[in-house]
C-alpha cells in the first residue's frame, strides 16, 4: 500500500477582532498587521523544513484563507489545488459573537463564561436570526448554517469532510495543508490523538506556526501531538494562552 | 435548457517585470504596487456591478493568483471555489524571458521584435534547458513544458481547458471569474468572438478591468467584444497601448 501523504494544520494568525477581543465565530473579519506576519513566519518555517503542500483545505473565512494565501506565497507554492469548505469554519460562537469577552465575562461570571469557551458540549445561546452578526442570510451557507455550536457540534460537522475530503488526499500521498481555526484544528486534532472530552478542554493550538502529523495506515499518528515545525515557540505560546486571563 | 453562467475575464495588473520593461512569460514575478491598486479596483467594479463570482480560474503564475485573491476579498467573494491550471498562463517568451524589451528591440530590429511579440505563429527561440529563467525543472510543470510559445500554441493549449474546465461551470449557471494574462485572454477572446489570425494581433485587453461575457447557448458572446465593467478606463488603457513606442 502507498505510504500516506503528510497532514500539516495551520491556525491563522491574530485577526482584527481577537486584537479587539471580541467573540469572533463565523463573522468574517480580517487579519491584523500582526496575523498577517505569523502567516509570512508560517510560510517560511513551511520552506525552510522542505514541508510543500501539494493541496490546501481551507475554511470559507478569510483569515483562514488569507492565511494560506500568504503562507503559500512565502514558501513559493501558491499555485497548488484550493478546496473549501464551511466544514472547517471556526465554531459558531452563538449569541457572543461580536461581544467583548471581558463584557461577557463581567456580565454572565466565570464559570458561565468558562463553561460556554471549554466545555465540551455546552453552546452558547443561538444568535438571533438577521442580527447584525448572524450568517443566516450569507450567501455562502445555506439555511441550515447553525446558530450556535458547541466544540461537540464542530467535531461532528468537521468528521464528514475529514472521512470525504481530507483523508482522500492523504491516501493520494499528498502533502496536506488544512489552514484553519483555533477550534476547529482543536477538532480535528482530538479525533487524531483520541483526546477525551475532557481533556480537550486543556488543548490549545498556537497561531502561525504549522503542526506536521505524519500517519500510520490506521491514520493514527506516528508521534501522538504531532510535530511543531517551530516547537519552541509553539511551547512559549501554549504558556501565554494558560497564563491568559491569571 | 438552464441559461448560461455570465463569464468574467480579467488581466492582472502591472508586475514588478512590467515595471521594469522586461519580457516575463512563465517567470512568476509578483505585482507590483500598483499592480495590487488594479486588483483592488477589480474588486471594486465587480461589487459595483454586483457580478459576483461563483468560481474563479486562475493560472499557476502569482500575478494572476494575487489579482483574483485581492479582487476577489474585495468583492467579498474570497470563499468561492478555486481552479487553477497552467493552461491559463501567459505565453511563454522563449529565450526572451528575462530580458529587457528595448534591449530586444534594439538587437534584433523593430521588424523582429514586432514578429516576436504580435505575430500570430511566429514564436521566440526556445529558452535553453535549465538557464535562469526557464521552468523546465519547476514542480508546478512536467518535463513537456514549452520552452517557447505563439499566440497559435496558447489557443491550441488554452482550448481543451476552456471546453473541459470553463465551460462546465458556466453551463452550471455559475458566474465565473477567469484570472489571466495577456496573451491567455486574448486567445480566448479569439476563439469567442472568432477573429482572424491577422485581426488578433491588433486587440488588447486592458489591465484591472473586469470584462463581462453573457454568452449565448452555442457559446457565443450576446455583445460581440463583452463588456468592460468600466468602458471608459479600458477606452483610455486601450489608447494608451496603442501610442506605447510611439
Amino acid at each position: 500500500m502507498a505510504e500516506l501523504g503528510t497532514l500539516v494544520l495551520l491556525r491563522h494568525g491574530q485577526s482584527t477582532w481577537n486584537a479587539e477581543n471580541l467573540f469572533t465565530g463565523w463573522v468574517d473579519v480580517p487579519l491584523s498587521e500582526l496575523g498577517q506576519q505569523e502567516a509570512r513566519k508560517g510560510g517560511e518555517l513551511l520552506a525552510e523544513a522542505g514541508l510543500l503542500p501539494d493541496v490546501v483545505h481551507t475554511s470559507l473565512l478569510r483569515r483562514a484563507i488569507s492565511t494560506a494565501n500568504i503562507a503559500l506565497d512565502v514558501a513559493d507554492r501558491h499555485w497548488i489545488d484550493v478546496r473549501r469548505d464551511w466544514r472547517l469554519n471556526e465554531r459558531h460562537y452563538g449569541a457572543l459573537q461580536g461581544k467583548n469577552k471581558k463584557q461577557v465575562r463581567d456580565e454572565f461570571g466565570e464559570e458561565q463564561f468558562m463553561l460556554w469557551r471549554r466545555s465540551y458540549d455546552v453552546p452558547p445561546p443561538p444568535i438571533e436570526r438577521g442580527s447584525e452578526f448572524s450568517q443566516d442570510t450569507d450567501p455562502r451557507y445555506g439555511p441550515d448554517a447553525p446558530l450556535t455550536e458547541c466544540l461537540k457540534d464542530v467535531v461532528a460537522r468537521l468528521l464528514p469532510y475529514w472521512d470525504s475530503a481530507i483523508v482522500p488526499d492523504l491516501r493520494a500521498g499528498k502533502t496536506v495543508l488544512v489552514a484553519a481555526h483555533g477550534n476547529s484544528l482543536r477538532a480535528l486534532v482530538k479525533h487524531l490523538d483520541g483526546i477525551s472530552d475532557e481533556d480537550i478542554a486543556g488543548l490549545n493550538i498556537p497561531t502561525g506556526i504549522p503542526l506536521r502529523y505524519d500517519l500510520d495506515d490506521n491514520l493514527e499518528p506516528v508521534t501522538p501531538g504531532g510535530t511543531y515545525l517551530d516547537p519552541k515557540a509553539a511551547e512559549e505560546a501554549a504558556a501565554a494562552v494558560a497564563n491568559q486571563g491569571r
